[in-house]
């Protein structure tokens, strides 16, 4: 259960870092959007491994296929397949592992679950399961691109490195210019420092991933249970290692008053806008037009190459010194994810919003 | 949409602040269960406005009345309605506010989704309506006492006043010794003077609460999109005025390496164990047997008795001098809702979870 | 589980026969419809026990309650909660049935799923459930009213008395000018006769409900698992007795030949219709603007007047001989459920289907 | 939307019928289930095209893949994503059909409702589209099996031929000893004949398929809107061509009285059965034991070899003479559909179904 996610706009995704192939189907996607497959490619190159020296050196090539759904170039309204073949996996790097649980992986608990795993890779737990979330985030982020919503995540801290400018004053395309996409390049080029240090120790860092919606139109979200942001979290902590999320002025808002953090509406020229936006564009669950902003907190990478105490399936107590080729920081890699997820949470909200009466 | 929550235990809710009255329809409630009435009033009680002197004075005495679904005394597995008459409420208070757009609420919001609204203490939009969740989570917690789960929130951070102390370090059951729901009496004590204070100023102020859940067994939680903690995250932040999610090590964790934060597997008489638990007792998506903790950012209550400049609905620019009977905080009063929302959730991962076969 | 109906317009139900009230809760009805109760009361007094001398006399008043969602007499797109309050119930009539498991009801179906049961008048899975059916469906009727869209039921078989007009040769407003609700006189006539002396029987008849939906546009319904008439035939069957759909042709036209049987397509001043409508009104799962027209099979009510071999709940063979006030046969009341029913797969569909995009 | 079947068991279909490829994506699928291959591979060509002289002479292997959700030959939990590569596609018969909407298909509202289509061999509104659910009903009966579940479905009537006799008179399993699928021989040899000569005239026929469900435990299904034969109908109206579903009497007890359906309950050796099933194994929706049965009507294939009026997508009247290779009649390749979506239903009957609580 769970592989589907979305309510009119669906995405169900498939697929073991190990198996055969990752992929998925995408449903209720509107019909007659041009479906532009290079940026597609594009997008998932993004996430790929190997395109740097910070990200863990398997070159996994992840061309996708589409199977159905598309004619002349443009979406029918029918289900879009895909897939992205596996390939260049090294299965026997897992091998000494097939009977560990890896700390603070899913190794156990999955086994816990369902009395049986695929432990190639992680198998379904890896995170080459994203590939299918960009992938759809991709399509999606051509539907809201007619709609003229644009999204932008960038790494704003990673381990102690943070960085302090708000999104307003940064240039969010930038991030595409260096390694760890942090737009700021004194402080990318700290954190890069950084993980290149932790690297060397056989370590891995955490980090924060910020993200801005641009071009919201006022209307999107649902009342009580599906409030926009509640979406949006839920999408967020889906990602493998997210830990945590706040949208608007989050958690640093708590020790602020109202006074301080209430956003006052001006009329300007007949739209109605707000003079601050500590909401962070949404309110009651709602968005009220101003850009959507939040942060998304990664976890370590679990799979350090250092010796750790562990229990294998037998209920024993061993010891594990994993290999492998393995990511020191999942932040450069997690830029995309995350603007995929909010790219399906937004296209799926606004298919649920639009007015639909006469 | 989106006024149920859940997949298979189900919770439908209804109610303006100052309709007639506010309620919901439980579905997929397990048939045998011993409904405890006074125990749910008990629940609701916790909520209730006017319980101390740091909450609104509204007098509201909130008693739920049961319509279906129970039958002497047990539930009987079809679907168990219930409802709240509202009393006491004071809509000629909201007569001055029925066109402005009260800053940082749902107001501007609503209108322009639907195109009408009922401003009455805030319609739809107004806290009254966690009456239903309260109730939805007094009844799940019935069922999860069958399992030996339990859940505790508490108030961890008021302002800029933060209980430095660890949940394990602290008797949970002493957060309901005060009026701010604050575990440790000397913190506590320094909460309530600060809301207090700032009642007087007419302002408000937002804060933290923290919960614990206790007794969970290895196994609840889908994989990717329906992760036990993306489930918590999406039912956190849809509670009015949250702003922000993390569980676990959280966005504490993020400057923290892996060799720092991985929970290292140990046997003990045959049970697996975790050594620590920066996980926060889920691992994939899926609970590994320890106890879970998150915690909640909520922002100030927005409405201040103070002027404010905002905008009617004729986009005029107006100045508001909000009146009625409000919190100046809403901690105390949403560590029940806190409970509430994380025990529907437990309940229906539970019941998703449950080994369905030979 | 399942006491929801729809997708984006739902009706979650609530309510056992004996109980304090049924009822229900409409989510994702749009907003600024106006709310006409009167009409809504008169939908509900078409199914009202007690109306005809060949109904149950049982004489239940059924006035509708509405709690939320309603504001200046409009929708406000809020959820609608409804009640009606249980009166007039003789929970003795059913003391001696409490153990006894009625052939052809649920009693022994409801026991062994739950282990726990309401049995005063057949509690949840009692035709009384159908009140909040007829509700839902009067708000669906009056948002299609706005988009020309009507809904006709009719009884169109009695026991073996069949009404052999096709639904073109009628006046289908007859249908409300008798006590069986068949528009055409003559038949109706006969019907009433049968039905009466089988009553005198203390006997039931099953029959055959035919509907038509007029006004129609093209595009409503879903392909491949969302079939506009696969939610019809889920929808009737749904209703209490019944045991049979079809649509179009239906059962009748299987020994006809595609040459017979396909409806031509003809270019009529720039729209597009058929020649013939063997179709019924949908292709490829889809409507086609022509006239959408189905039957539904009725069971004859199980409840006879009449001793009947059966079993109790300690698993004893026994005999019943029923009393209580009921129908010798469903149809005149089913007539408004399954207009009901109808009416909010339709506005479903249309929410569903309405163009989202650009 | 609408190409996800069921609520824990989950089949997610794609394709189109000249595209690359057709197939799904199952999740809720149990783990530790061993997935024989073969066997879905065998059910896969019981649909087959070409597979006898009264079928379509396209001849299509159908070699199912699976890409994900199996490890060491068990099912694992996570998504069972498969494919089948479209092979032997003969665009070009379509080429001159491009533009035309043939009478009694889905090419006119499929391009009403999405503005464009893949008129390719009727592109996603082709039976092709029913390999997938072949796959997933295989999957289904091999999880089946474990529970003691066996359905059985056969042409009960081809045109004017009836098969008279019920089916607790038959040896379902001679079913499969024809190419008709009809278990008596007798019969089966005038249906053959029927649609031999029907072929010959380049016209087509329709018919109705039987179904026998045996094995089911007491308590699948659920109340009021999810009743399972409520699901069932929905299921087989939304295979192709399907016209009309009815269980147990069906029509045909419309016109017998409550005293000669009844059906009564005996206990027999401290189990409770029912002397006649006229209810048809299901009662208040829930399943009682006994054998569920039900028919469902198709219409004639409404591509005929015949010259036909119709409409072309400029709105033009035009005369289309269809040309390929095409079925006389979907019985036979229909049965193992109807088969394969009962399996569906009932596994996912029996996950929602069974005991989740203490």
């Amino acid at each position: 259960m769970s592989n589907t996610f979305g309510k009119i706009f669906t995405l169900t995704t498939f697929g073991e870092s190990h198996g055969k192939a990752v992929g998925g189907i995408i449903d209720g996607f509107p019909a007659g959007i041009e479906v532009d497959e290079k940026f597609v490619q594009q997008e998932l190159d993004r996430r790929r491994p190997g395109q740097s020296s910070i990200t863990t050196p398997r070159d996994e090539s992840d061309r996708i296929e589409f199977l159905s759904g598309i004619y002349g170039g443009q979406s029918t309204g029918t289900p879009i397949a895909f897939l992205i073949w596996n390939k260049n996996q090294h299965s026997s790097d897992y091998q000494k592992m097939k009977d560990v649980f890896r700390p603070s992986h899913a190794d156990y608990t999955y086994t816990a679950k369902y009395g049986i795993r695929d432990h190639r890779g992680g198998g379904r737990s890896s995170a080459r399961e994203t590939i299918a979330r960009v992938a759809g985030g991709a399509l999606a982020k051509l539907a809201l691109k007619k709609l003229g919503i644009t999204i932008h995540a960038y790494t704003s801290q990673a381990g102690n490195i943070v960085l302090e400018k708000d999104y307003t004053e940064l240039d969010l395309s930038l991030a595409e210019s260096n390694i760890i996409r942090c737009p700021d390049a004194a402080t990318a080029e700290k954190m890069i420092e950084l993980v290149k240090q932790i690297k060397t120790e056989g370590d891995t860092i955490g980090g924060v991933i910020s993200c801005v919606i641009k071009g919201v139109p006022v209307g999107l979200g649902e009342p009580v249970f599906g409030k926009l942001h509640a979406g949006l979290a839920s999408a967020m902590l889906s990602i493998n290692a997210a830990k945590g999320f706040d949208y608007g002025m989050g958690f640093a808002g708590v020790s602020l008053k109202g006074s301080e953090t209430n956003d006052a509406f001006i009329a300007e020229n007949g739209t109605i806008r707000t003079k601050t936006n500590y909401s962070g564009g949404i309110q009651g669950g709602i968005s009220n037009g101003e850009d959507i902003y939040f942060r998304v907190a990664f976890k370590p990478v679990p799979t350090i190459l250092q010796e750790q105490q562990t229990v294998n399936d037998k209920g024993e107590n061993v010891t594990l010194h994993a290999q492998g080729r393995h990511d020191p920081c999942v932040l450069p890699r997690a830029v995309p994810i995350v603007e995929a997820m909010a790219a399906m949470v937004m296209l799926d909200a606004y298919l649920m919003s639009e007015p639909r009466f006469l």
